[in-house]
């Protein structure tokens, strides 16, 4: 089935002294679940190996208690205590063919140790490096301490072995671990032979690929990740001295994995950068090493691939994301289905689940994160229960995804939508500045639910409570949307704000519908703090609107710093002029402008402006939902078994969630009612030790 | 022993059908180690159930997961799968005598259900009120959803009970819950018979407080706690409101547990309230109800427990931070050793832990956290080891628990302090506008080290490597502290900013000791993001100077998010007049002002100045511990046997971390030496659930 010109990709790889089946190699990727949620873990890199993948690896793993970066829940390594949640995630890839690899990390001076309070390390006197500017310094390294870490590090490769990983990683990538540190001229001040040349930064890196060859080179391959370049021009690594670095131990480790920094340099959202958009940053590395070359870039497309491949630029095709969004893509290349690849539309929902501390979730793939505690497998669903015929009322991102489940279980569905066009806020958003790969969500839904003779999908079909009672469906999921408020209301304020008559106020709605604003002057107001309020600040600004963006947050589309965005946000948004007013709240809106409050003062300003965008909270649109409610006592009479309320028509939230509640819902159609009366997935606890055992001396 | 003026404190108070042995009363309290670390945390209050409290109660438990606060780790009492963790902490409490306590909640919009993807629930469809901005609303509850809550919270109430607890609470407090949220107008926006009228929006709180004397009441207390006042005027809940409704309830439940919201209004630091400082919101509260009152107020001083008891203020002496300082505050007036009280100094490090996903620390209290998983009790420990003699160099904060901690285990020691004072940093810091409750890390020390027959003190004793080789200490203790750098390094730059001749250059230790800006003009360069920039730029402002404070971050402080007090910070700098510059990093100084760079996008801005006063990283004083080093061969022969660099002098951070340094020292002088190659801790891991365990259907 499968067309020859991707053969190439099939071809198995040698690494060291273990073979992947083929060149898809699933590179480390953290995940929200780490430590809290072993089994959960596993089955989902189990899945990543059922689908085909050659090379499956987790997260980075803490190798010691001297290095944890709590408040992130990663995997640990840092005794037997942690071996056996190990070996369960090794079983789970190896259940399926694939190589488990593991990426050892060193944190040192990227982690606080909040939760150990041991002393950070780094290898000179320097604040640590995290993500929230905690009060503390790692010490320089003095040679025992050097000596320590290659002992540990020793030590957690042989844990590593013993827990049956077939690739152990000695990692310097993403400006998140002490061998970058050591690197890295911006953090490596020192004057003995780990310090000053490159030779001498590169010293540790040297001995921890040796010490881990020493170790464990008899069963695994040796695998080391770093960063060609972080993008900060001559203070930070950058390609040159990428390119020395490989000249100089070029054939050390059995592969090299290779990437940006930092990690928002490395996951880069579709907004800012395209499908393999660190091409030519990975070119040339070949060249310098005899060695297998892995590089990653959101690879969704097998074309580019081969590419890749055939000229020479890569080995392996490394994925985080698109393994994310479609376990099962090189099987689905495997299969000749090229057409039913779910590709990673490339919005980093997933990343914010490591920020957020939350098991990993995915626009496109809902059931990511759910396979072991729901039982949710990506290619599989129940057969339908029943006979029943569903009605799907929106063909919104929840609309959509209910009727594709709904249809893969073989039920009938009819798929209603008022509009004349499928994709609800997804068509109209990916029409915003870079948010066009967004309309895969619509596009690989859309694609799937025409092949399917059990699917209708009616366009043009507004529907009155009393046209669905007519139609005798037994099931009715409400999945209308929402829309924006127009009152101001959101966070800072949860009552509405005065409007005076005659203000031209406009919302993201009338914006993505076409309207804008009359006048010159703009006040964009963003309370909501994700992606909507810059993005539209960009439409504006581009188009030549004077903008004024005010937040009540300290910065712009705050919540974005969990999509790693928000530094290329704000920086775009300047370079366009657009003028910045955080920390205000909004008390009211007349013609000639507004009137803010610093949110910690209430001190009152003037901003005159023309119109005002408000992006703020959203009302749902339950009218219909609420409309057969009321009608409710002659269900029985109309055939009418449940009527649900999914998406944003039920609570707005990201589309990752409206395309969560579609699925959930088609999972749960014939199952019992969910009475919240029993916590209704797996999970694990905290085991208990015994009450009586004595802390260590 | 006990003084009979107390005598008061220790009268029994009847809760429902269960009675305190006094009116000590640990009110709940989140200490970030909830579901993840269950014995360490149980440990932790039975400690403080030893220590004389006749109520000790958990954190706030999650009843529901529909309703849970991811990325925060609190306690939950979702199913029967969380009770052996519970019951661990009842028997705890129970070993000792006091009586359990738990805070039921269900935080509702207050959390966006991250963990379990489910939608959160609230009195109208607002946006969820996090501390973080997510991007998810709470949908408006309809009369069944209000049924279900009903009901789950019965459930989690009889768990509770099955679980051991002898006080159950219904939690409507510091806006952080659901029954919060239907009591406040900003909230509620409903037009049904939970809307509207201070009644209306009071039901179901009666209606759960109803529920829960009807399921535990016969063996349970039904404590209901509430925010007397939200300090945000007529829109937020405030005093009268607060008083109608008690007026309403007053005798409903069996104690009235008060406080202020939002939290910060509750936790509020020293620097910005005294002891006592909820007084005049609690004051007439026991007018309106028969049923005992507690609150709270960082109560350490047991005259003014008493006077709050014999005014009629209070029933019971509420406590969080000071049971966290000294768990062992109330025996200890019972045995009329009032001076040996650990007075919270009110930093809110504490509060840093449950913001941090990290075991709670305290400042004081350097056991705090570490009770279980170390082994440490906050008031034994072992007897010294050896007739070893030991040299503490340094009477900062490490040197001076080192000392005591030693002293404590009979060790003799001597204590030199280069300088004519005691204390180091901390009595430095203690002089800065707020800072002086701060002393008591100082005072308490010293006061119990002067009792000390085998502790020396020695002022005025600079000491060179060869006077500590002559001295014959078998051990040495370097705490010499740290100094402020001069050169702009810390985070944004980690490479030395330019400083031309002739510019005027000033660091928080020329501050701190006298020094002053000579012109008017000052720019303070704040990468350090703790308290120090806020609290010197507040210094000088007061004094009259023209302070601009620049900062890469996005706001002032921004550290202390973490302790609740930023929004006062820059609230009282703006009130001051402080200019603020934030994003912005330090490129160069000259005499006539600073040349900054635009964090995003590099843009340069010229700030005129007279002087800058560098607020960034610090570097060790290690020269003493590097000579010592440098004559190891001659240790023997001096009968010197280890060495050992802690607190600031290793690696600068928080006073809590020099604190516990010390401690840490004490403790292990005689134990093994620590090489890393174990964990040194205990701790508990996520129970493995059986591989083949199918989820649920």
């Amino acid at each position: 089935m499968r067309d020859p010109r991707y053969d190439i990709l099939f071809e198995p790889v040698r690494i060291g002294p273990v073979t992947a089946k083929n060149r898809f190699y699933q590179v480390p990727q953290c995940n929200g679940m780490g430590y809290r949620d072993p089994t959960a873990h596993a089955t989902m890199r189990g899945i990543k190996a059922e689908g085909g993948w050659g090379v499956v690896c987790t997260e980075q793993a803490e190798i010691h208690h001297t290095s944890e970066i709590t408040p992130f829940i990663e995997q640990r390594i840092w005794d037997d205590q942690d071996i056996p949640a190990l070996r369960r995630t090794v079983d789970a890839i190896h259940a399926h063919g694939a190589l488990a690899g593991i990426e050892l990390a060193y944190n040192g001076m990227n982690g606080s140790n909040l939760y150990t309070r041991e002393v950070p390390m780094g290898p000179s006197h320097l604040p640590v490096a995290t993500f929230t500017h905690d009060p503390y310094q790692a010490r320089a390294m003095d040679k025992r301490d050097i000596a320590n870490l290659r002992r540990w590090h020793k030590a957690a490769a042989l844990r590593a072995k013993r827990a049956g990983f077939d690739i152990v990683y000695v990692y310097a990538a993403h400006g998140l671990g002490t061998l970058h540190h050591f690197l890295s001229r911006r953090f490596n001040q020192r004057s003995d032979e780990y310090g000053g040349s490159l030779e001498n930064r590169t010293r540790l890196i040297r001995e921890l690929i040796e010490d881990t060859r020493e170790v464990v080179g008899d069963q695994c391959g040796v695998v080391f990740r770093m960063s060609l370049d972080e993008l900060m021009g001559p203070v930070g690594l950058h390609r040159d001295e990428a390119h020395d670095l490989i000249g100089l131990i070029g054939d050390l480790p059995d592969l090299w994995d290779v990437t940006l920094a930092g990690w928002e340099n490395d996951s880069t959202t579709s907004r800012f950068e395209q499908e393999g958009y660190q091409e030519p940053f990975v070119t040339g590395i070949k060249k310098l090493t005899a060695k297998p070359v892995v590089g990653v870039g959101r690879f969704t497309s097998p074309d580019l691939m081969v590419r890749l491949v055939r000229q020479g630029v890569l080995d392996m095709i490394g994925a985080a994301r698109p393994s994310i969004a479609d376990p099962f893509l090189p099987r689905k290349v495997e299969e000749g289905r090229i057409e039913d690849i779910r590709e990673c539309i490339g919005c980093n929902i997933c990343v914010s689940g490591d920020f957020t501390m939350s098991p990993i979730r995915c626009t496109q793939n809902p059931t990511m994160g759910e396979e072991w505690r729901r039982g949710w497998h990506p290619e599989k669903i129940a057969p339908k229960g029943s006979d029943d015929k569903v009605l799907v009322i929106g063909a919104g991102p929840a609309g959509l995804e209910a009727t594709l489940a709904l249809g893969q279980r073989g039920y009938e569905v009819m798929l209603a939508e008022a509009g004349r066009e499928l994709g609800g806020r997804v068509s109209l958003e990916s029409r915003l500045p870079g948010l066009s790969a967004w309309n895969r969500v619509r596009d690989y839904r859309v694609f799937r639910l025409k092949q399917m003779a059990n699917v209708q999908i009616c366009l043009d079909s507004p529907l009155s409570a009393d046209d669905v009672m007519g139609f005798g469906f037994e099931h009715v999921a409400v999945a209308t949307g929402a829309h924006w408020r127009r009152d101001g209301v959101a966070r800072w304020a949860t009552l509405p704000v005065p409007v005076a008559a005659g203000a031209e106020v406009l919302t993201p709605d009338d914006l993505m519908q076409g309207g804008r604003p009359q006048g010159r002057q703009v006040l964009l107001y963003d309370d909501d703090h994700y992606y909507m309020g810059g993005v539209l600040a960009e439409l504006l600004a581009k188009e030549g609107y004077e903008v004024t963006l005010a937040t009540p947050a300290a910065d712009v589309s705050n919540w974005t710093h969990a999509t790693l965005e928000q530094a290329r946000i704000q920086k775009r948004l300047l370079q366009l002029g657009v003028r910045l007013r955080p920390h205000r709240g909004l008390l009211g809106i007349d013609p000639e402008g507004a009137q803010l409050a610093c949110v910690f003062t209430g001190d009152e300003e003037r901003l005159p402006c023309t119109a005002t965008v408000l992006v703020t909270a959203k009302l749902p649109h339950d009218a219909l939902y609420h409309g057969l409610l009321a009608q409710q006592a002659h269900w029985a009479e109309a055939g009418l078994r449940s009527v649900t309320l999914i998406g944003d028509a039920n609570a707005p939230a990201p589309i990752a969630a409206a395309v969560y509640a579609g699925h959930k819902y088609a999972r749960g159609l014939d199952g019992p009612e969910d009475t919240g009366d029993s916590v209704p997935f797996l999970r694990e606890v905290a085991q208990l030790v015994p009450w009586t055992a004595a802390p260590p001396a």
